[in-house]
């Protein structure tokens, strides 16, 4: 039997680790390490460095991944694909006797994040350690609250946004997984942005203010660092003003 | 000059703490831990036990919260008693040379927590260390993704899920802050619920299944934990069936 341990690693600084992350690092028999290939903003450096500091003595095992199939349609690609990632990962671990296998997996393991899915493919058991994702990250940097008191915050990603406009009865929004400075689509008066980049990472980028003026300068900002670094992680939070 | 470092503790599990924690604990001249008064589900010997493994040189301080005045309205209490427990921090500082301040925020200080609007009252620094918040806390114990694939979450309380009824446009709420089991002004049908109580402490208690099923559980088992600890901290994922 295996047991899968997957620990939330933080979003870039090597000490967004938790200790209960650490002590799961030492005690795992083998710990995966996913590659995407060359070129691909996987961050196995940081991953292996993280390995380096708490794991020494090695037992690991780097996985090179599947490519998702971009010609047939999108969710059935995302289920043959998460298919073959559960291969590729039963086919990199050699326990015949049984054991622990750890991952560290970007953030924390629940959000937007299909760990949990490849593993169910599996007859492996799993659990989990949470780690700090994006939003407690962005939230850090900008030194603010997500929430206004006692109200509610939708989390959402760039292409629900496009598609559904600012969400009826919020009055925050945090937005993932946008690739294409989403925010524009939004008539912006009354609304702030507060938007980072590489958070926690030496290279993190924030940016805020009202939209109409800080979202120009984000689309600017953020097209130089992606092609400064070759890839870019962001995400921001929307709030209606007069929310406090 | 004071610079005030909030950070995030996690929920109650003392290895829920990040590195990055602990090295902020080491540096700062003064640590000081909020007491809300006996019999209180303040948590405070959480917080000491973590200063004790961390921070043993002591330079700890406790500071006895004052108590928000419920005769006078909600929103002009809460602000009057935000002025009240700036006043008690700036007291307990005694740092004429300025220095570093820590405090642990029970989760996230971003999340549902006033400890950023009170800091902000005062002329200090404030930076933030982020930490495990009880949504991370609840999907691990669960070993469940928050989001469904591509979609968004609600976070919200049991106040605005009483009012306002199951989110439109959502197949997901978290649910916080709720002291009366708020679900149970749902309907249940085509809903599901994973609730977690004490998470990351050793009291931990988990139920969840189909609302309609598990809900009347929840409620029984949510009063008796109360009964026998005397207070409880508890939160809980709701989903529309169909989303996976
Ligand atoms: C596939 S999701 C994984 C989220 C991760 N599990 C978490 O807990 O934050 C990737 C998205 O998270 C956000 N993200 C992750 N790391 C980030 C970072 N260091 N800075 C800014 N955004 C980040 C971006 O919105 C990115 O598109
Ligand atoms: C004032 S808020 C603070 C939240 C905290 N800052 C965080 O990041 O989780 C308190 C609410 O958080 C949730 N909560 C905090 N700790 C919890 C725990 N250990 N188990 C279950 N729920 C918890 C409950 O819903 C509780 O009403």
């Amino acid at each position: 039997m295996i047991d899968l341990v997957l620990i939330g690693a933080g979003t870039g600084h090597p000490d967004h680790l938790t200790l209960q992350g650490v002590r799961a690092l030492q005690e795992a028999d083998l710990v995966l390490i996913p590659r995407k290939g060359a070129g691909k903003e996987d961050l196995a450096h940081l991953r292996l460095a993280m390995l380096a500091r708490h794991r020494p003595d090695g037992a690991v095992v780097e996985v090179d991944l599947p490519v998702r199939d971009s010609e047939i349609p999108y969710l059935q690609g995302v289920e043959s694909w998460h298919d073959a990632i559960a291969q590729a990962w039963a086919q990199a671990v050699d326990l015949p006797q049984g054991g622990t296998v750890a991952m560290l997996v970007w953030g924390d393991p629940s959000l937007y994040d299909s760990s949990l899915r490849i593993a169910a493919r599996l007859d492996w058991r799993a659990r989990v350690i949470p780690g700090i994702t994006a939003i407690q990250a962005l939230c850090a940097a900008h030194v603010i609250p997500l929430n206004s008191l006692g109200n509610e915050v939708l989390i959402t990603t760039g292409r629900r946004l496009r598609e559904g406009g600012w969400p009826q009865g919020c009055d925050r929004a945090v937005v993932m997984l946008d690739g294409a400075c989403a925010f524009q689509t939004l008539a912006p008066e009354g609304l702030s942005i507060w938007w980072g980049a590489y958070l926690g990472m030496v290279e993190e980028r924030l940016e805020s203010g009202p939209l109409a003026e800080a979202g120009p300068r984000i689309v600017t900002l953020r097209a130089e660092a992606r092609a400064a670094h070759g890839w870019i992680m962001d995400c921001y939070l929307l709030a209606r003003n007069g929310a406090h």
